[in-house]
């Protein structure tokens, strides 16, 4: 086994994102639950600006961090206090649960070193779901942090509803029983497994902000634990809101219970992933018994969200046959194969409501996944997608049945023309789940830049009232990314999932755009850089070109330079204007030689108007 | 004055884009006409994909690059023979032209080597653009130019008008008529002023695919005059389609005369920053006669289209008081600041006529700037913009009086759900003038990413109709764009606006989309990269992770690795397909256990379906 100690020479990235403070938000229900928030403190008397935060404690330089210990238990008080889940003694862990990795473990990471607390699950024939809940009219603890998390501070600024939802219900301000109705009527889901007490709550839906997740897996050679794990807290640090642990091969379990320990954010799984890892990669070795061990192992573990590709069944299969890139998604493509090697349909169809039962017992969600994606805008919207789009919409009406919690995957590459159909469809077959799809890409000629095109596409749809947006990096279809690629393929899905927001009509979304835009026009340097995504590379690349410390009051930027600045002009135009009183503004503004009839018009506007000009400061 | 010699130790970027031919296709009118594009040449028996090509003939290897001399003058011969020209004696190069560069020219670049063409104009009272022969129906050797280079292969695939135009008027195949008569009704412009003969002919307009601007500026110190005409050497290597010199300073005279005589595009610039130069950066000390003598001077040098901002009319400037960034642009801020100081209307609306004899006198094109444009969120769609861009409508309407090409200037910062008024309102009010945005940035709070806040907007105005994109880089509000900036954002662009092209449903606009997914699909690896826009990134990313030159021809990727690989097993599963025949296929999708009538109807669907699957190769 090898030396722990060793493994934590790099250890993760801590510290505060430069420019915010973390601050914890008490619940206004009194309830004692407490909503880790980040806030940006401006300069020139600007009121801070409150933003979501998705980094956990990892930027909260109050938390002690040792990622062997694991983050504190959040949740473990809310689950204990329902009374209505019990623990057991867990599955034994197996060697073919980390790629046959021996007892030895040579080569592989260690066991998470703290003693694990034993599974809870729901008591026998019992539904700890938040939909179960929800529909009983109960309002979480866990719901009451969404939606004060949801609102930052909404309350505090002027609400506008400028923007076009495309039929979702925005409301302007975001209560537990809203928060409860949505999560009832499944158009909201809240991934919480029991036995991952440590995940901050957090919404996926219509009516909520634009989320994000980023994917990670394991490295090939997995020998540096530390480094698996901050993989995932780098991804929340620049948003992500949930994270897919896709690992495969040696070491996923071990690697796995390190993330989920150490993670704020809800993880996410394709289970059949470690099912095929354990047959050896043969799909048509696949049995129900492996697939329903694996998702007890890792149900136990606390994935909070499986995705499930039970749409996949035998009679679509063919309809990909003639499409230009087949298909492409992992889990589609193993379960296409067990139905033609079998002839048989599904297992994963066929034992729905089994699958079903499992994710009740420890309120997993479901993420149904779209098997048969197109892979390229050539087969975008065919036969397939759909006829397998309608399948996930009579599970999630199964899934219902029981309350458990669903989302629906999306796609792919869609050209811009037919992303809005997607959404459509998606409304109309899964009654409102929350859509969540990756990107899509809305042109294939840019490999390199996918992160672009796909970010595109996933601001469309997002508008359109896709729930959670799959990241793309820019190393999508070419290689493995880098730290630097999942921080740029982050912040790309962020903005896209801002833009969603903002012209969904989110209130209070305007307010960042506001604060940095005014702090721009007013040459607040450091503000424009803190209230940006990423704050770093605002300013390394403004100091590439102005680098001295003074030129970050300067009133003028490098595109113009201090002689000739737009918006030094523009302060003047405000200043002119500002020493005219009422009558010489509208003699400024009145009829001049040459005006026509439309220039007598706009004068008369202005006389309406009255007060144009900014007073005087 | 400096040594020439010494100019050109960097020389410029020249040899072909990796993985394509430079090729010449005669005009099938028969005329004479040769049109440079590019073509790619794939394995496996795929054809050819030609594309468009921007780059001139600094990508192909036949041609001898000098910079010293210029590129040959293409469209020379046209011009003299259509016998409604003169030469005359130019106006004589200020040294406030140069931003009072004495005699000694020390500190400047070297005045252009090669001894000048005498200026070009029309005849007294003549008018030479495009608009007016084209409205007199005279198809010139620009319009066949431009109709073989939009069609590229359009004839050698199956058309399909898979896609959504809002109303565009796309034809299946150009016609030089079609060109005719798009440039004629004034909904597409061909910006050739007479005195840049090295251009290679180009449409902006609605119903062409959609083209992109890249801007370049000189910097501080520019001595070395080799590496400001890189600049645009290296923006259309990869595809502006123009390029506009926003130089300011010392040198500009000198500067843009290099551009110029080097260019393979046509070339923008806005005239009142040079006239502001020659006001010692003063702008109340602007006047007309200033001005008209910049006007000229720049034609006589050959800029094909104008940046005139004559729609920021005094009464408009009160509006933008209020806005959160004022005015933004620095035309705008000028002539508001003109305005005001002088209490009188915009010189520039009121000598708009004036100014159109100039421009149909050399034919250089109209680009009505959006003075008043949006700089943040905030200001999207307010009353300031759309006054300026009724008015801006008005003008074009007085431009094509008098026959001269018109495009007109669009945002800036519009939330996406603003974008479409944006759109709508510029073809109802500029009577479907060429609509040319910068962006527009759809969010204001991603600093060092508007090249994607941007690209996000841009590809879906150029969906909703726009003809051409301004680009901007990953440096936009924070600094001056290096080389990798520029190309960043270039490719950046080239897929926005492809992205809009295929949603329009130009014809062919998928080919190279089909032909890179099918690469992809059969691990052409190299081909993949060769049909990307930017091959060498695309490259460089796989090699990161898969750098052997083995695994270019591997039937594996990085993401998946060679056990468990999706297309692999797509590919097994058409295998698998293919062996069956009709009787074993239809026993493999009919109904089996636990079938319902979903799956009846689905089964039914394949037997009319017939021979779904692949043929066995």
């Amino acid at each position: 086994m090898a030396d722990i100690n060793s493994q934590f020479d790099i250890g993760v990235t801590t510290g505060p994102i430069r420019g915010s403070r973390k601050i914890h938000v008490g619940a206004r229900t009194g309830s004692g639950v407490r909503v880790a928030m980040r806030e940006i403190d401006l300069e020139g008397g600007e009121p801070p600006v409150r933003v979501y935060d998705t980094s956990g404690p990892y930027t909260d330089p109050e938390a002690q961090i040792d990622i062997r210990q694991g983050l504190p238990a959040l949740r473990r008080e809310w689950q204990l206090s329902r009374g209505d889940v019990e623990e057991y003694e867990p599955r034994e862990v197996k060697p073919e649960d980390n790629g046959q990795l021996g007892p030895d473990r040579s080569g592989g990471v260690p066991a998470f070193p703290t003693a694990l607390r034993r599974p809870l699950r729901a008591k026998a024939g019992g539904n700890i779901s938040q939909m179960h809940y929800a529909r009983r009219g109960i309002i979480t603890p866990e719901m009451e942090y969404v939606a004060e998390r949801e609102n930052l501070g909404r309350e505090f600024v002027r609400r506008e509803m400028d923007g076009n939802s495309w039929g979702a219900e925005i409301p302007e301000f975001v209560t537990p029983e809203f928060v409860r109705d949505e999560v009832a009527r499944g158009r909201a889901i809240i991934p919480s497994n029991v036995n991952h007490p440590e995940a901050e709550p957090m919404a996926i839906g219509r009516n909520f902000l634009v989320k994000i997740n980023a994917n990670i897996g394991n490295s090939a050679v997995a020998s540096d634990v530390a480094s698996e794990v901050d993989k995932m807290v780098w991804s929340i640090r620049w948003g992500a809101d949930t994270v897919m642990d896709l690992s495969t091969g040696r070491n996923i379990h071990d690697t796995r219970e390190w993330i989920i320990r150490n993670s704020p954010v809800p993880i996410g799984t394709v289970p059949i992933y470690q099912a095929l890892e354990k047959v050896g990669g043969i799909a048509e070795d696949l049995t129900w018994e492996i697939f329903r061990d694996t998702l007890i192992e890792q149900a136990e573990q606390g994935v909070d969200y499986f995705t499930i590709h039970a749409g996949v069944r035998l009679p679509y299969v063919p309809m990909t046959a003639r499409r230009v890139t087949g298909i492409v998604s992992r889990g589609g493509s193993i379960m296409a194969k067990w139905c033609l090697a079998h002839h048989k349909e599904s297992f994963l169809y066929e034992r729905f409501d089994e699958i079903t039962e499992i994710m009740k017992a420890y309120d997993i969600a479901y993420s149904l996944g779209d098997g048969l994606r197109p892979g390229s805008i050539a087969d975008a919207n065919d036969e397939a997608q759909f006829a397998e789009l309608y399948t996930l919409g009579e599970l999630t009406k199964r899934a219902w049945e029981q309350d458990v919690q669903v989302m629906i995957e999306g796609p792919g590459h869609v050209p811009m023309h037919k992303i809005k159909e997607n959404m459509d469809k998606q409304l109309e077959a899964c009654g409102e789940a929350p859509f969540y799809t990756l990107g899509p890409l809305v042109t294939d000629i840019a490999p390199g830049y996918d992160h672009i095109t796909s970010g595109i596409g996933a601001a469309q749809i997002g508008w359109y009232g896709t729930a959670m947006l799959c990241y793309v990096t820019p190393k999508e279809h070419l290689g493995l990314p880098d730290r630097d690629d999942v921080k740029v393929g982050v912040v790309t899905y962020k903005l896209a999932a801002h833009a969603a927001d903002l012209a969904k009509g989110h209130p209070a979304a305007k307010v960042r755009d506001d604060a940095l835009s005014k702090a721009r026009f007013e040459f607040r340097w450091r503000d424009q850089f803190n209230l940006s995504l990423d704050p770093d590379t605002a300013e390394q690349y403004h100091d590439q070109t102005l680098p001295a410390e003074g030129a970050k009051t300067a009133h003028f930027c490098s595109m113009c330079g201090p002689k000739f600045c737009s918006m030094k002009i523009t302060q003047e135009v405000r200043d002119f204007a500002a020493k005219q009183n009422s009558d010489s503004y509208l003699a400024a503004t009145a009829p001049v030689e040459g005006a026509d009839e439309g220039m007598d018009e706009m004068a008369e506007k202005y006389r309406e108007g009255g007060d144009l000009y900014m007073p005087a400061k």
